[in-house]
């Protein structure tokens, strides 16, 4: 890729300005990261009013006036250069950033940021006294905001629609709708099928496991595979993420359960194949909109591509089972590669989404995407949801929440954030991750052989090649043409399901 | 002391002013504790960019002529409220940094800002290679620096006059120099007395000793003697150092040698007292800059006072030394407490001013302030410092420095920071710290007893309530008077030292 070059006065001054924006917003990450990971409880106060301030002050550049002066300039310049090019990129970003950020009001933002923290407390509380009425007020006003927020971008088909572009771009409710219908039609039957065959058996992964050995495995995997440690590091927090400060230091979380091995494991594969996304990035995009991964779609497919398609087939394990084993003798020596694949694979209609697995899992976010539509329709109100859960819940996966923590309250997102459009990308994700590496074996055709002698680096460079070098130059389903030659399509992600399950379950 | 009420719109401006400075400076500290204890060297580049950007907006936003307007009209009503009020206070202070801050112009802070990061480096470098050379250009370019930054503020008699001020209000050249000059007549005769009598046995604290047992043992001193896990944690970095971000979350640092016990133990209890200080702030002074210690003497004063009055004392070990011979048996039961008590204050003329005693401390100090003086005067030039440093250490402490990393080159100071008035604070908060514990032990006549009883809430709470609530209610010499009911004075400094090492020398 062409390095970023400065041609033109104001060219530079867009890159100093979007830089300055980008330096606060990373900011906001290591504060966001710290809050996480060892902020002492008594700083919480402080710490969400200096975030929001921040977050406000990143908003203030974004949206000044002068800034769409500068742009409006630079219009006139970008075609000078071709459309993949960093400079016609950075433009094409920064206008459209700008563009969505001067339909929202400065006090909105500041207003909704400091509801989405109280909303965030009652939550916490709802969730811990095991109680969706302690968060139904906040949760009302989450969606009321969420709404106002939509209604400042006109001229959409679906309320819905404004949400889902900010984070995925180019995706609608009109293409999402029939692909998870599809999707959805495929994988019921499957699960019903699988779910009627025996389970796998998984007490092998559920012996008690030493917390230490457990991150020690994890940080030698991490290293094996190819995470940086010099622009990187990985800590515990409650719920794992990546998040990233500048291409020099992108930073993962990981969970660690003594009584449950594959929670260690693949929350760190998950972050890492964030983490390659954005450690992989060009370094001359440095400091501008266009260093992070182009949608929360396609960064989802990366983490999801090593984590399932890489991190849960049998050639990754036939390299790193041996040192697994020599990392637990006790635990694991009586224990077969062939016993604990399965253990890593089974698959079973549970009522957490970040527990499921693989095949179970599009249906907890699909359930999630239709509550999501329908209220900000108002064809559901926020009363109802806790009933409208446990009904998806009984109708699709066959199990009914037996209370508010384990359903309508188990995940952060509705509380947190907008309400609407937080989950799409979850799904997304999988059926990309899917094309994407059925194009990897395509090109590489030894591949899994190298997988299993531990040789990532054909992998990775083909990622970062295809994908992670260009960071948000292109839009998803430009890069999904790319590199797939082809739409997104969900048959590959049907295809590898069914055929790893079938042969796993036998039937 | 009285809440901080707000009592007029223009006090309520004024608060959401200075609370948006007080939280962009603490994201700022936030992201240097990051830069100090986790942050993978991949990130320094981007880091050291958002700090200074950072420091910028928040120059910008006390700069801004709105809040000089607001502060003009606050004039007016700063004599409604008592002089030590928080509402005059609060006028009188930001006024104070506000006049300070509009002499200086935006972009030379920038400047001297990236020149600074510049100027650590090559320090670190010539550090590394033991050669002074390798910084001295640099080094130049900072004087150059400071002298025009002091030269930003008219008026002043002595060119380190604007500096110290800065750091310490009321202090200038003109009270120091004749202060140090006694203090200094009064050691050097001390010191060499100590140095003709028979040297004081370290080895006991000099054998070699786990490094997490150290860590669990500071941890255990630390919550016994009442620092606030709930509001603070402590982490290691290369050097030790106290940071706040809200009177909720202040944290220290700590750094063991496993072949020096006392280097943990003491930086631990030295942070412990800057930590004490900033964690007894009255809650309601949050967020503005009245919340954090008044000056860097005063501050430096507790920290001392808890290092070495509390911390190097027969009572505090009378209390700990069980326990640190019960975490490290094999090494210390056959240790009595008197020998360790004696090796925790032997006293030796040597090179390094942090490692030094708290006898030969201050010469170590006034050799700094003397060279920066002269510096900032042009009586000295920068690449004969190296030689007028090892000169002063032969005259004064009767040792030379072998290479510039065990002379010019060991403290950050003058390379990261403004060249002159780094130093003199120390030796202010010893002198500080004596003055004031003296009053401490008036008042407190069962002191000495509580604290071989490991009851500490007896000092805690006085200084609590003498200095800790006021932050920077009032000016360091105000401080003083209040505390302790006179002027800043030597010889409580000067008698605890003659008193101590008399009885432990024998002389």
């Amino acid at each position: 890729m062409a390095t970023l070059k400065s041609t033109t006065p104001q060219l530079e001054e867009l890159k100093t300005r979007v830089t300055e924006i980008y330096d606060i917003n990373a900011a906001v990450s290591v504060l966001y990261w710290d809050q996480s990971t060892y902020m002492p409880s008594g700083g919480a106060g402080a710490r969400g009013r200096q975030m929001a301030l921040l977050r406000q002050i990143a908003h203030q550049k974004l949206t000044d006036p002068s800034l769409g002066k500068l742009l409006a300039d630079l219009q006139t310049q970008e075609k000078t250069w071709d459309y993949s090019s960093p400079e016609a990129s950075l433009i094409r970003l920064t206008y459209r950033n700008y563009q969505r950020a001067i339909q929202v009001p400065g006090d909105f933002v500041a207003q909704f940021s400091a509801h989405r923290s109280r909303c965030y407390e009652a939550w916490a509380k709802a969730k811990e006294e095991d109680n969706f009425a302690l968060v139904q007020a906040e949760l009302e006003k989450n969606l009321d905001f969420t709404r106002q927020y939509a209604n400042f971008f006109s001229g959409y088909d679906h309320i819905a629609d404004p949400l889902i572009e900010e984070v995925d771009y180019g995706m609608t409710t009109a293409t999402l709708r029939p692909l998870f219908a599809q999707l959805r039609k495929e994988l019921v039957p499957l699960v019903e099928a699988i779910s009627s065959c025996p389970p796998l058996d998984v007490s092998c992964v559920q012996q008690g496991f030493d917390r230490q050995k457990q991150l020690q495995f994890t940080l030698n995997l991490l290293r094996q595979v190819g995470y940086d440690f010099y622009r990187g590091r990985q800590d515990e927090s409650l719920h794992p993420f990546t998040t990233s400060f500048s291409i020099g230091d992108v930073r993962i979380t990981t969970r660690v359960r003594e009584n449950d091995l594959t929670e260690a494991l693949f929350s760190t594969i998950h972050e890492m194949g964030h983490a390659f996304y954005e450690q992989g990035l060009d370094r001359t995009l440095e400091g501008t909109p266009l260093a992070e991964g182009t949608s929360a779609g396609v960064h989802e497919s990366q983490s999801r591509l090593w984590e399932n398609l890489v991190g849960r087939s049998p050639e990754f394990w036939q390299y790193f089972y041996p040192q697994l084993q020599e990392m637990f003798p006790e635990e694991l020596k009586p224990v077969s590669l062939d016993t604990f694949y399965r253990a890593i694979n089974r698959v079973e209609r549970s009522l957490i989404r970040t527990d499921a697995d693989e095949v179970t899992y599009n249906l907890h976010v699909m359930i999630r995407f239709d509550l999501e539509l329908e209220l900000l329709e108002g064809s559901l109100e926020v009363r109802d949801l806790p009933d409208a859960w446990n009904a998806r819940y009984q109708s699709d996966l066959g199990v009914c929440p037996p209370s508010d923590r384990l359903g309508v309250l188990q995940d952060v997102h509705w509380y947190t954030s907008t309400l609407g459009a937080m989950f799409q990308c979850y799904t997304l994700g999988n059926i990309m991750s899917a094309q994407i590496y059925q194009a990897a074996l395509q090109d590489l055709p030894h591949l899994k052989d190298n997988i299993a002698q531990g040789d990532f680096a054909p992998l990775q460079n083909w990622l970062i090649d295809h994908i992670y070098q260009f960071g948000s130059v292109y839009t998803p389903l430009e890069l999904m043409q790319n590199v797939t030659g082809s739409d997104l399509k969900i048959t590959p992600f049907l295809d590898y399901i069914q055929q790893k399950y079938r042969q796993l379950y036998d039937f």
